[in-house]
């Protein structure tokens, strides 16, 4: 699938550190934004007549009245700040790279855009979304300024990791839209643990001011012209990866998230521009194509969403090593990834076995449908089950106390440990030749997924009635600062998803 | 194959570590022997004539002579040392099982047992090989003498650690010879790494006095009753493992290497006798017909004793993880197992490549038919190569000034690291999981190899003309000092072989 496609632009090219305005927001804000306001201030100035009537769609009318004085300066006026609006624009702008500038002047002309949408709310509310009765006016007045403000994204984000609980409501710049891109209006995200390490330093060194999130769905506004895969419309999911060249074997091998080139949905440097990409704690997110992913009608969106990362983290793993009926399989640690894994693993036919610290998981672990439950607690625990396992994906966050040789017993011969948590700082373990000496085993890591996994789970999820465990919280910055401090503590059961978008973002 | 087949004795039960006599040496020397001598005491002194007749093949003569004073008078004092022989082998050998008691009295046996096939050398020297012409008493003294020498096998053995490069040329009991059991004379035997990290403490305690060597040649004497997969004559070999149940699953699935109750060929403990199992450096060698390799006709001794060890630990590997046509392969470390995995991976069809330290073995990589060569001493040696190896087989045995990151960044996208090498001590490296999340690739260790790889690798060896790069040393306490030393120096190039164990042991 990757293999037809064409590599995002840019793509071969070494990433530039200095940072450096997109061409496409330096041809909308610096050229075609101000000329269109020129051309309002044309009309309203030289042409009143026909502004007038394009304004009220009164062209047909029979008799044109003459225009009273009033509105006459009236318009001479509006001329006049459409003037002001495109050289301020035009000049300030060019004026400065300084993103801080261009966030401020993009801030007013967003205030500018959103009163000039609402100055024509007199011809009726249905003007706003009826695009087909649009005539070449209302396009500038109002799907033109849907566009400016597409571009002008807004997200909650985390200025650094001493304050990593506080979230802003800022905008921020999208990457340039690109032929094979689709602009998503964001409904829920889910929050991943990843989130949670990255802006709190857990990960080392980001780059702020940060929107996280990657367990995205919304709809699908607007596609690029290269755009095969998704419909305008369409509810799709994005992940935790955005880029990657296509064009490597990696790629070309459904590997896509093993390209040397990969970037992650926030926090990555966009390659030409220096663009930091933001998650879905946001009202949009612009993604190539290629991470765009339909979901199933019959999957809600918040059991959809934190498949997106916890599910395919999970899934790919599991079946790129053989899960399936006749296989024993392993999930150490219920958690977002973990309850997946376990829904996912008995999904695909395997006997399931959850590996916790304690029993506090195992009644919701059997309800999820776990063929048993070892508590690493319990004297003993592995005993009963060394050299049965041909698989264990390991979610668990942390290396602490644990014994690695307890653990990898239970694997049989050859049987594979494959890690999907990333625990924080520099934290590993020891390991010997000897460790793996008594079965052979394997111990690995995984990342991510395809496209073509993330598919299929998906239909997978949809054709099995899967559903995530899910607490849904209203996205805000009290609310967010909430999920983060017991996203450090207990957690949710099994995974927080952000929902309330349109109340958060507008509509 | 290992299906098949039954158990050896004992095989559930869990081994003993009190030390106690096995079976079939209290009935040999407790009861057989001692009963034995007293029937030539009772011919000798109460029924003479049938002795000398029987003695001198000269039952069928016409007439037989009175027997004269001096003869009889003789034999009344054979037959009165016969007695001391049962009395002094049943009683004093009863009254303890002290190991040094017992050695020192089968000492003094074995002696007598010689004298009394010196005895006989009249009958001219054809008379020790030709069983057939044997009648019953010269199975008493020939047939019966070699029985019993063939259980005080000799051995090259080391008291301890701190002596570790000091052999002793000792006598030891083998575990009793079971009905699946082969009893072989040692032609030759590799040297192997595992031996110096044995004797001088590297890998921890062990059990002393103790004689290593597990890449054994020789001629195999005798079959026990039940075996089927060897024949008297034959040229065979064992290799480092010399026990499972084969009766688990995994040695059903040919990964008896894997069965919880495998021992090793030397320092292990045979389950229920308590001996502790002796190698290579070593007149005999008494093994499960499952672990006796037949050796291809066309495969020289010195050539397949070191593929029974370090050739199967790196052929297994090689051909579980895909070895083959269109696979890049990479083999750190060029020595014993380095060298036999470049030559059996290049036999297996693969491109190959050879990583070290230096460049120093470049040379002679390339003349084994390397495809390329690797040292890490290089700037950016690995750049160029990174994620392109299928299979990196590690065969250094140490951990030192390695950089993991570098290592694993040359696998393609779920490659395997496997090591064969034990380093010694607590040594290890630290990983992380997100060591193994660029490609995704595995890290483990691999054990030997089943029998049927066995048998697969020395037919390929066969077929292919491969051909071990041995230095040949022949065995003696002097010569085990120095090869001890290289083993700790720079080492041999690339496997030394134990030869002359006629010259050590008598023919």
């Amino acid at each position: 699938m990757a293999s037809e496609k064409q590599a995002p632009t840019g793509a071969a090219q070494p990433q530039s550190s200095a940072f450096s305005l997109p061409f496409l927001y330096r041809l909308f804000f610096l050229l075609i934004e101000p000329i269109s306001a020129l051309v309002g201030a044309y009309y309203a100035y030289f042409d009143k007549q026909t502004y007038l009537s394009l304004t009220t769609h009164s062209a047909s009318a029979p008799h044109t009245p003459a225009i009273p004085l009033g509105t006459s300066i009236v318009l001479s006026q509006l001329a006049n700040l459409y003037l002001f609006f495109a050289l301020n624009e035009a000049l300030v702008l060019r004026s400065t790279s300084d993103i801080r500038v261009w966030k401020t002047v993009l801030f007013c002309l967003l205030i500018g855009d959103i009163g000039h949408l609402y100055s024509v709310r007199e011809l009726g509310i249905n003007i706003y979304w009826s695009p087909t009765a649009w005539n070449a006016i209302d396009w500038g007045n109002i799907g033109f300024v849907y566009l400016g403000a597409a571009m002008r994204f807004t997200g909650f984000q985390v200025l650094g990791p001493d304050t990593w609980t506080e979230f802003h409501k800022n905008e921020f710049q999208p990457k340039p839209f690109g032929d094979y891109d689709v602009d998503i209006k964001i409904e829920c995200c889910g929050v991943c643990g990843s989130d949670v390490h990255t802006i709190s330093g857990g990960w080392g060194e980001q780059k702020f001011p940060l929107a996280v999130g990657h367990e995205i769905v919304g709809t699908a506004l607007r596609v690029g012209p290269k755009v095969t895969l998704i419909k305008p419309g369409q509810r799709v999911g994005v992940g935790a990866q955005s880029y990657s060249c296509l064009n490597c074997r990696q790629c070309k091998n459904d590997n896509e998230t093993y390209c040397r080139q990969q970037l992650d949905t926030y926090g990555a440097v966009w390659p030409d521009t220096g663009i930091v990409s933001q998650g879905g704690y946001s009202s949009h997110i612009r993604t190539h194509e290629h991470w765009v992913f339909p979901i199933p009608e019959t999957l809600p969106s918040t059991t959809a969403a934190p498949m997106l990362c916890a599910g395919l983290t999970a899934y790919s793993p599991l079946v790129r090593n053989g899960c399936g009926p006749g296989r024993k399989v392993g999930i150490v640690g219920l958690g977002g990834i973990g309850h997946l894994g376990l829904l996912f693993a008995k999904a695909l036919g395997a006997e399931v076995y959850v590996i916790s610290r304690t029993h506090s998981k195992e009644a919701d672990a059997l309800k999820m449908g776990a063929d048993g439950f070892l508590a690493t607690s319990d004297p003993n625990w592995n005993e009963e089950h060394v050299m049965t396992f041909d698989l264990i994906i390991n979610t668990a966050n942390s290396f602490e106390g644990w014994d690695v040789d307890a653990y990898l017993s239970l694997l049989d011969v050859h049987g594979k440990w494959v890690s999907v948590g990333l625990p924080e700082g520099e934290e590993g373990i020891k390991v010997r030749n000897q460790t793996f000496l008594k079965n052979g085993c394997f111990f690995g890591s995984s990342h991510l997924g395809s496209r073509k996994e993330t598919l299929e789970m998906l239909q997978l999820a949809a054709d099995k009635g899967i559903r995530t465990w899910v607490e849904e919280v209203k996205i805000s910055e009290g609310n967010l600062k909430g999920v983060m401090e017991k996203m450090k503590g207990s957690g949710p059961r099994y995974r927080f998803c952000l929902t309330g978008y349109e109340e958060a973002f507008g509509a």
